[in-house]
This record gives structure tokens, sequence and C-alpha cells, in this order.
């Protein structure tokens, strides 16, 4: 049997097999998907009532053929071929780390991410979630952390739409039979997100727990890996974030369960989506040196470090918890949308990506950052036109002129990406200003941009600073300007500068 | 001969001796005044035309006597009496250190810092200077930061009024020989401080020169120091700054130099005024552990780790440079008001002190953080109300509510000064809060401050917030109360609330 698919979806082969025992410990399931010399294994996954599920994406064009390996005899041996034609129109492949710091769909096409935050939002009523996909539809995020266990927090005292296990007479859970039918709505969900556009980062692990999750044993944990890598792997738009705030949880699982974690999805997810862990405590980062880390996932709200952390793991840094825009109580969950839109442009302008989350009280706690609905704020808007403002140049990447102790890159940001450069200023407010602008000979168009009202305007272009000479240390410095042109600026915070060189038509 | 004079004003006896040779090398001058079983030894100096004089600031009341010390003959052996009366009105003698991280002024009257910069306005036309006087008589502040020596920098191009060195044929300085008339000048300026409440906050040496101030010998520099203590010891409102950024001074300044510098004001300053050193780059500060340091002095825009910095000395922190309001060119000065305002409070709610500094572009350059003259911004006001709010009830002082890395003190600011709180918001926007509020059945008058628009209204008090519990590590959190109450606000930033216990009447 021959099947057509399309580079990057995802080719489903069902089986049928034994439904008695427990299939999910006694029932074995791969495939080889080979293509040419190169040969791609591929775990299988129990869907229940007998339903044996392979999924593959191919991500090249071309022919395929597989065939299958089991335990049992009904599901062994089974072959087949596939034909894979160019992607869908929009479809880029999974996202890759490229140019060290950055991003980059498999297509080459640049991936900045600018996501947000819904961590419980597949777990809330249909309603609920189908508002939550009509606001991502034109909110302009590109990213979505969401876990795959429920949560158990403040705001989020609601029972789940499934438990993620089977439930057992007594109405706890069966840490050893997974729930198909929670699974086949999670991946709905994730599958609509990719249709979107939008990146699903998914949260493996968390510590807000009254169901059991967190005390599964280490063995159900790798088997709870595995099946995922063996659900999920094949959905393009997958990230693994193994855990958020995984050091809440190592009173039950210790370190080196956690990397183990890893190394299962190292052996089962073939796609190897890009893997990160995000931590609780900002002094508890894990190491993201760790070779099966591709990116640095923290949360911490002091963004002006940025090029500290990518100086520490020389992978790209996503903060995606800079503190959320709101005003519920918790002190991470309440700046104003004004401070969330300074953190990202801070970030941004450091080399790094920021991520978004939104938690205003709500009377029936329907707040965005857990169950998605409605947005409320004021900062999505800023960050989408930062996006769609960056995505204009996306070259190789942002890199930020100057590391944290660097003067004035320590109190201003900016960056470059190739030949455009941005400066942003944040609370600063000169009324002049040179450094980072270029010195080359060469003419520039430089713009400036009002980061709040989200305004782009040809800035006036005057002579540079010229300091006045002045002795500091052994160095008389000053006298000379730092750049070919100075800008002159209205007076005011949170104001942009972009240039770029004027092309010679 | 007995004069009266009134505790901690300056007693001033004048003398003539020689003025052949090089009077400041060549002769030696002190007093020993006695007041009972006790003696302080004050030193003399010399004031041009033959003309020697000794100030001496008493510390007690009642009768004290002199005897002069000298190398020559028609100085040596000088004896006097003196009548000590009570302070003037409004004296409250010298600020010293309280409470190991506070102020107080000798009477015990509390002392909190609000201090301001003008570098080099004493050197600037009288009429400026008069301007000067003018806008502090009303500005609210209680400190100046100022240089005994000119100034050479951006936006400081301008000859000084006074050179503070004896011109000799050529145009250079003779830096054997003090000008008296410039030191006249500066400590008549200083003395006009005192009468006005403010401090001055004198800076020995610093490195914006053309002059040659900077390269003056090791013997030299011995002598200068010895010679401000002569002259200026007796001012009550003195503070000795001896730098400002000394690390850009080690070039021709070594570290025992600096420490040399400490040692002859322990010497030669009988009223033993706050000593205190400012660095240049956040990576220099100078060891402010060292027994004749009184008190931090730095310069970082990282504002929230002020509870880091009173760890590190176990002293007074005055970050007198926290970056300045403005629009100018560097980006050390040209934050918004709005940010100065937000790192004042920030500053202060974690037990620090900060310092103002105003730099506007101004068409000749009469920029306040140099020159003096006018204030053109928005934060001093703030910073007076500020003050005025914080002297209302000040006690002990402030102690922080949390360290840096302490929930949720690291993202909010709290402090505690007796049965007073207060906590701050700074870009957090909370609409409900009780975190750091009393739990000891008390009740409690709360306000809502409103730190920009510098209003002060009662506050809604509301029941305490109930976290939903959840797992954090092996421990579920919350399910209980953390305060007798919560506080509603309006969910905007820039608030604070101020706590106190009702009184039962």
């Amino acid at each position: 049997m021959t099947t057509t698919t399309a580079q990057w979806d995802i080719f489903e082969l069902r089986l049928s097999g034994p439904s008695d025992g427990n299939p999910y410990l006694d029932v074995s399931l791969e495939a080889d998907f080979a293509h040419g010399a190169r040969s791609v294994r591929v775990t299988g996954f129990y869907d229940g009532d007998g339903a044996y599920i392979v999924r593959f994406m191919p991500d090249v064009m071309g022919e395929w053929t597989y065939k299958t390996k089991s335990s049992v005899p009904a599901l062994d041996g089974a072959t087949g071929s596939l034909t894979v034609d160019a992607p869908r129109q929009g479809a880029h492949g999974p996202v890759r780390v490229a140019d060290q710091f950055h991003f980059a769909y498999a297509d080459g096409t640049r991936y900045l991410p600018f996501g947000t935050t819904c961590y419980a939002w597949t777990h809330q009523a249909l309603q609920l979630q189908e508002e939550t996909l009509q606001t991502l539809e034109t909110a302009g995020f590109n990213k979505l952390r969401m876990g795959v266990f429920p949560k158990n927090y403040p705001f989020n005292t609601n029972e789940p739409l499934y438990p993620i296990y089977a439930e057992k007479a007594d109405g706890t859970l069966d840490f050893d039979r997974p729930n198909p039918e929670a699974f086949r709505h999670f991946e709905q969900q994730v599958g609509k997100l990719r249709d979107m556009g939008i990146e699903a980062d998914i949260i493996v692990f968390h510590p807000y727990d009254r169901w059991g999750y967190c005390d599964m044993s280490a063995e159900q944990d790798y088997r709870y890996v595995a099946y995922l890598a063996a659900r999920l792997s094949a959905y393009s738009n997958v990230w693994w974030s193994m855990a958020n705030e995984y050091d809440f949880l190592l009173d039950t699982k210790p370190m080196e369960q956690w990397d183990e974690y890893f190394h299962i999805l190292e052996r089962d997810d073939p796609c190897r989506h890009l893997t990160s862990i995000h931590n609780g405590d900002v002094t508890m980062y894990y190491d993201h040196t760790k070779p099966w880390i591709s990116h640095v996932c923290i949360q911490n709200w002091d963004v002006r470090k940025t090029p500290e952390w990518r100086d520490d793991y020389g992978k790209p840094v996503v903060n995606d918890e800079p503190e959320y825009e709101g005003n519920i109580w918790p002190a991470w969950g309440n700046i104003s949308a004004q401070e969330l839109v300074h953190r990202f442009w801070t970030t941004t302008l450091r080399g790094g990506y920021a991520g978004h989350g939104e938690t205003y009280e709500h009377p029936n706690d329907i707040i965005w950052w857990a169950k998605g609905g409605k947005l409320y704020g004021q900062a999505w808007q800023r960050l989408a036109f930062l996006r769609n403002l960056l995505e204009e140049d996306a070259g190789a990447g942002l890199t930020p002129m100057g590391g944290t102790n660097s003067f004035p890159w320590s109190r201003v940001s900016g960056a470059v990406d190739g030949e455009v450069r941005y400066i942003y200023f944040g609370e600063h407010q000169p009324a002049h200003w040179s450094s980072g602008l270029p010195k080359d000979g060469r003419r520039y168009q430089v713009d400036l941009i009002d980061t709040w009202n989200m305004t782009i305007n040809p800035a006036e272009q005057v002579p540079p600073v010229v300091p006045h000479p002045t002795r500091h240390g052994a160095i008389v410095r000053g006298g000379k300007a730092d750049a070919d042109f100075g800008i002159k600026l209205p007076g005011k915070p949170y104001l942009a500068l972009r240039c770029r060189p004027l092309r010679h038509d």
C-alpha cells in the first residue's frame, strides 16, 4: 500500500492488535522508515481499544518505505511505502537552532519566537478552548507554552476536561495506563496550532499538582516521556519543554532522572525537536550547556542580563517569564503592559527572546496565562508590532552591541543583524544620540520607533556627538565623534532607532 | 581673652605670622582645645598675607581653653578661653552613622539624606551661584555633592572662578601654594549650605582635569588633604567624599595613597566627619569595610541590589548616582523623571539612600548636575514628597523586608521602621495585596501613596489573600492568609502603601 503525504505533515500507520492485559506495558511497536540508504526508527504507541499507531513526519520529499517491528505477531512486519510531496503552503518544517543564538525553520525561513503562555488551556471547557484559538488567530504570537498535565494552583482550582491517565475504581489514577482520549485531544490542539503557524512549547512536567502526576515513579515517568515522544514527535511544531520550574520537583525527581528524560527523547524523537527546561528559582538554572539542551529557557525578570546568559551557555536564550502583564496578587503576575513591552525590547535588543503572559484578575479566574480565553491587556499588540518590525529585516539574528558591563550598552540596549542595527532607549530619553550608529562613510536610513504608540517615522539626522575631551584614567577620551552622524530625539522614554543602509538604485 | 560661641558653630582664632618664604610648607600651627580633662588637637592653616587661622567647632557646651603650638614663635603659645552656649535654632550638629545603616545628627535628630549634585557650582559666575542657592532654598534637598577642584568635562569647558592653587608666571599652577581666595570662597558657600540645613558632601579628588590637579605629587596631595581638613573640619555640615570615580585616578594615585588620604583625615579632622569614596566602574568599588569609611558611597543604576550592598559592607548605603534625570547624550544622564523617582523609592524601601542629579541640555551648558542654576525636571518635587513622607515617621531607619533573592521582595520593595512599614510596587500593579502587611491582630491605618502624583489617601482594607494551596517542592504552600488583612489597589504602577498602627486614644 502506498500513501501520499506532504513533507513535514504526518503519515499515520494504524494497526490492530491485542487489547488484553496492559498493552501499554506489554506490547512494543516501532517502524523503520527508509529513504534511499537512510533509515529512521519511529516508535509506535497504543491508542486504546486494540488500536496501535505509528506516526511519522517525513523531512524530505521522495519515496519512503517502512516496516514494523513488534513484540506481538499481529503488529510485526507490516510494510508499505510512502510518497512525500512538497510541503503544504505555509509549512516550513520544525524550528531548529540557527547561527548559534537564533532559530530558523527547517526550510531556512527565519523564526523569531514571540511566545505566549496558556499553561492549562487544553484542560478547560471546549468552548473556552475555541475562544483561545480564536484569540491566537489574530494576536501575533507564534509559540505557545502549554502543559500536558492539568494545573492545580491559585486561580486554577477546576477539574480538567480529561485525566491524563485512566481512572481506577477508587477515583485515583492508574499511572500505568495513559488515557488515550486525553492525548488525542491534546494532540488535536497541537495540530490546530501547527496549522496556525504556532509552535507548541510542550511542558512535560510541572509541580502544580493534586492528582499525583508529581509522584509517578521513575519508570512511569520514563514511559510517559516515551509515550509523548511516540504520539507527538510527528507534529512539526512541537518543542519539548521538559519542565516548568523543574527545581520545585527535585524532591521526587532527582537530577539524574531529568537527564534521563532527555535521553529518552534523544532515543525516541526521530525529529529531534527543540529541547529546554525551565527553572523556578533564579539560582537553580539547569546546566544548559548539556548537549541535549537545544536552547536556554529561563524565567528571570532581570532582562538586562540577557548577554550574560548568552555568554554562559552559548545557545539561544528564551526568557519565557520576564514576569507577566496583569494585576493578580503574585508579584510575578502584575507588571504593567508598558513594563512587559519594555522587557521584550530590552531582551530582544540584547540578543535574546522573551515570552508573554497575561494575568489580569477575572471574576471566574479565566486568566489567559493558564486557561486562555481573551486577552485584556495592552502588551500583546505592541509585541506583534515588534515582531513584524524585526521580521522585516531578519537575517542571521541580533547580536548585542555590548555586554552587561560595557558602557553605554549596560544602560541602553542595542543590537546588530548584518547591516541593520537597532537601539532601544527604554527609560532613557536622550535628546541627541550617536553611540552605536555607523562610522563607515556610507549613508543610512534611520527610523524613530515609538515602541508604545507603535509608530515608525524617519529620524532627524544631525551632526554626531563630539564629546569635549576629558581625562579618564590615563586616557584622555572624547574629542572626536563616535559615528558619522547623530540623531535628534524628542526626549521621551520608550523610543528606539532602526538604522538601515540606503540602497543605491 | 574669652569669646562666646554656640555649640557646633565655628570658633576662629586669627593670628599674624611670617609671610616670607612659603608659609604653607615652612610653618606648622596647631592648637589644643581643652574642656575639663578632654583635649582636642586642631590644626591651623595659612590664609595668605601673613594671616594664620585655627578653626574649631566645639561639640559640647561649657568652658573651653586653648593653647597654640607652632614652629614659629609668633604663633606659638597663644592661649585663650571660650564659652560655648546652646546651639543656634535649627543647628543639630554634624551627621553621624546611626543604627548601623542610617544617619542622625549629633543631637539625635534623624537625618535622611536626600542629596543632589552640583559638582562645580562654586566655580561658576557668582550670579549663577546665587541662583543655585535660591533653587536649593526650596528644592527639598539636604545634601549637596560638590567638588573642591574645577571640572573639565563634556558640558564643562569654561574656566573656573578661581584656580585652587596660585598661578605661576607661566600660567601653570604652583601646587605648593594653595590659593586662599579660592578656599575662602569655597568655605563661604559651604557655610551658606550649613545655614540652610544642607550637608556639603565635599569631593576631594576627581579625574576631570586639564589644569594638573590629577598630577599633583603624593606629598602635594597629602598636604592638600591636610589643608582641607584644617580649613573645613569646623563646618558642621561637611562630609568627606574622597573622590568621584576614584578608580579613574588609579594611574596617578595608587591604592595605598587613597588609604593615606583617609589616615590624614583621621589625624587632622577633629570632628571626624563622615567619609566615603565613590567608584566609576561598578566592578571597582573601594573596599568599604575599611574602618575609616563611614558609609558606602557608590554609583550603580541597578538599585534593586541595595540590600546586597548593605550585606556586603554592613554600613549605610548612599547610591548617589543611580543615573540622572535628563536628556543629554551620555547614558548615565538621560533617564526620565519617572524612572529616577522610581529608583529613589526602590533604593529607599530596600534600606538605602539615593542621590539626585539633573542633566537637561541647556543652550549655554548650564546643567544643574555640574553648574547648578535652575531645576527644570519633574523628579525633585517627588523626591521632596518622599523625604517629607519618610520624615513623618522616621525612627531607627528602614530595614528591607527581604533580600535580593527573596520572593516577592526581589520584585517589589518593602521596608520596616519600627511599627511603620512601607511597600512600593514600582512597575507592579496588583489589584489586591497582602504580603508584608501585619499579622499580629492589631489594627492599622494603611495609606495609598501615588508616588508620581504625590497623593496620600486611605487605602481600602479587604480580606487578605488566601492562596489556593499548591505543591512547591515537597511543601504544599498556600491555604492560609499571610496577613490579617489585604489592600485593594487601583491596578496601576508606581504606587506605594504606608501602614501605621492605629493608636488607642
